[in-house]
């Protein structure tokens, strides 16, 4: 059977192909976007775990908005507004990719800062829009170049990744929030603020959500993946109501409505006395081995070799000198180490950054050492 | 934010609003297809369920294609060939959803039986094909009308729901199914098989799958919804590898990869020594409320409603004579009875039946004897 021509745009993700291979026992990981599965709130869960095969109701079919106590909290969480709904996905990344399908007609424009998450590449490629490469800088996107691209095309929509950006880690300055939102209002461009990573800060003081200050024009997409667990894929989707009942149809022809006993495990984790407690026992973790990851990096690798530090999230986005960087990928590779080229975060060659992501969240600091080292020795045999 | 082309096409689901007004207390339910929560098999999932909060990997990042012990359990189980594969679903409507996404483009012609399955109208409609709706008799789609059909047009793929059909309870005889098989190789058309009332047989013999006879023509979808429980969201897609593939890559971005606590769960449900014994107490339970239903209905309506006698799935077909069936629905809701009209199973106006769809395996004798007196009211009244 002939696919789809939509299928043609698409590639495999190279990092879940790479993530098969980074699996195996003798390969250091930091390729993936994986929380440390030794620090998951499974204590915390475990009660409410117990008592789901007491709730007959949780496995009956369900609405497809969500489960209704969870669809509370989120609403009171959040303080949505009356204007403004929300709607339980399976992973953020069907709230993604259900705002392509509702949304996006071949050929339309969204606008994404460059580099830019492969999922959503992968997603917005489907869909068969067009996508607009916008240059990020260490505070945000380039906004002269983000003003005139809206101002000179139909944009659709403005995908972004404010808090602690994948795959760069850069977090998005108040100024560069408010502007982007006073241009998505001045241009009727849809902002989707993607961020999974928000509860994710170590250091420096969190921002409002660039949504907040333009809600009427944007959606939010939260993940569970990173604070809860990944395995249960569950996030939300919260925006205008009109929008969000266009998404709610979709997805009743998409799965008719996510796990409903993994909600209600969703719910009683975030509502757990000890969840604050946990997550800052978690962003703890990450700041320490973020820390150690940067100490290594500046202490092994050559001058050549730059990265931002940053205040949170799950990457260090180490640039490279201009090289093949997916050969030099496959390099270490062959010496244990698994990491992401650049390459595979670009819609096009134009402007592509020598770099590597380093995920520093599920790797301990005897193998953040070790990776470093097998970098330095391959970094070393390039010159 | 002006919505796609696609979505103007889709309904919203009549079930599932007419559903949110079923939930209230004061009207029986024979308008979903819910199984029975009373009897759901929770008791032989307790121990599993427990175990979970000790089994950190399923809590982790998971593969697309399905929770690994979990896919090699149903290669095993349905004895798929080497040529095949497997592919874990967030439902079977999510392996419905991705088959559309995968292999249609606007204007491909899909047939389907008429009346059809709401979710699959759907799901074809967001997709853009052009459904071509082949007459349903007694014993599966009318051989003649499919093979001119076949013939004179370029078929994409033939959905099917062979055994307890819905909404009509319609099981194919064998001859249907080879006869099926032998066109869809001739015609080079794709058969999707959809399969989720086939363990629900209470009578009769079993027959094999459409698919065991062109194989290498077919995909198959599987549901846990109605033997395991469907808040759990688990279905299964399979089929010739290439094709399983291809739905992989697009489940990579629709959800990344299905709950999989979930699929862990299922998979110790569907081992248990126990669970054989469960669906046989489970097809009993239904094969006894389909009979008193059918008493029912043969007690106390006039002859001019009929139905034909099922031998399996959840759903009895009655036949009224012509009327203008919503107006029929919506008197029923006002007398305490939710039904689904058959207006929401056909593509087009040409060739509809006045009937009701009536779901017996969720309401107890007492609400089935009192919906049939309440039927037998209004029709009384309609006369």
């Amino acid at each position: 059977m002939q696919l789809a021509q939509s299928l043609q745009a698409i590639k495999p993700s190279y990092i879940r192909e790479i993530l098969s291979v980074a699996n195996s026992a003798d390969v250091i990981s930091l390729a993936g976007g994986l929380p440390d599965g030794d620090h998951f709130p499974l204590a915390l869960m475990e009660q409410s775990i117990q008592r789901l095969s007491s709730r007959a109701e949780l496995f009956q079919y369900g609405s497809t908005a969500g489960y209704g106590p969870l669809l509370d909290y989120f609403r009171e969480c959040y303080q949505l507004p009356k204007e403004q709904d929300a709607l339980v996905c399976t992973g953020s990344q069907q709230g993604l990719d259900l705002i392509a399908r509702v949304f996006l007609d071949a050929g339309d424009k969204v606008v994404m800062e460059a580099p830019s998450y492969l999922g959503a590449l992968q997603v917005f490629g489907l869909a068969q829009a067009s996508i607009e490469s916008i240059q990020q800088r260490a505070d945000g996107p380039d906004l002269q170049e983000l003003e005139q691209c809206f101002a000179n095309k139909t944009i659709k929509m403005f995908y972004a990744v404010p808090d602690f950006h994948n795959p760069t880690g850069v977090c998005w300055s108040l100024e560069v929030r408010q502007k982007v939102a006073q241009l998505c209002q001045q241009y009727n461009v849809a902002l989707i603020e993607d961020a999974p990573y928000r509860e994710l800060r170590f250091s420096g003081t969190e921002l409002p959500l660039v949504s907040s200050f333009c809600p009427e024009h944007s959606i939010v997409l939260r993940s569970y993946s990173k604070i809860a667990t990944p395995g249960i894929r569950l996030g939300l989707v919260s925006g205008p109501k009109a929008w969000v009942s266009a998404l709610e149809r979709v997805k009743q022809g998409a799965d008719l409505h996510s796990s409903q006993p993994m909600q209600a495990v969703l719910l009683d984790l975030l509502q757990h006395d000890d969840f604050p407690n946990h997550l800052n026992n978690l962003r703890e973790l990450y700041r320490k081995r973020c820390q150690y990851l940067a100490n290594q990096l500046i202490e092994k690798l050559p001058n050549n070799c730059q990265f931002e530090q940053v205040e949170g999230g799950m990457f260090i986005w180490l640039q490279l000198p201009d090289c093949d960087v997916d050969s030099l990928a496959k390099q270490m590779l062959n010496v244990g180490v698994a990491v992401v080229p650049s390459s595979v975060f670009y819609q096009s060659t134009a402007g592509k950054q020598s770099a590597f992501r380093l995920n520093f969240t599920n790797a301990c600091d005897s193998d953040l050492a070790l990776a470093v080292e097998r970098l330095a020795q391959v970094l070393e045999a390039v010159k």
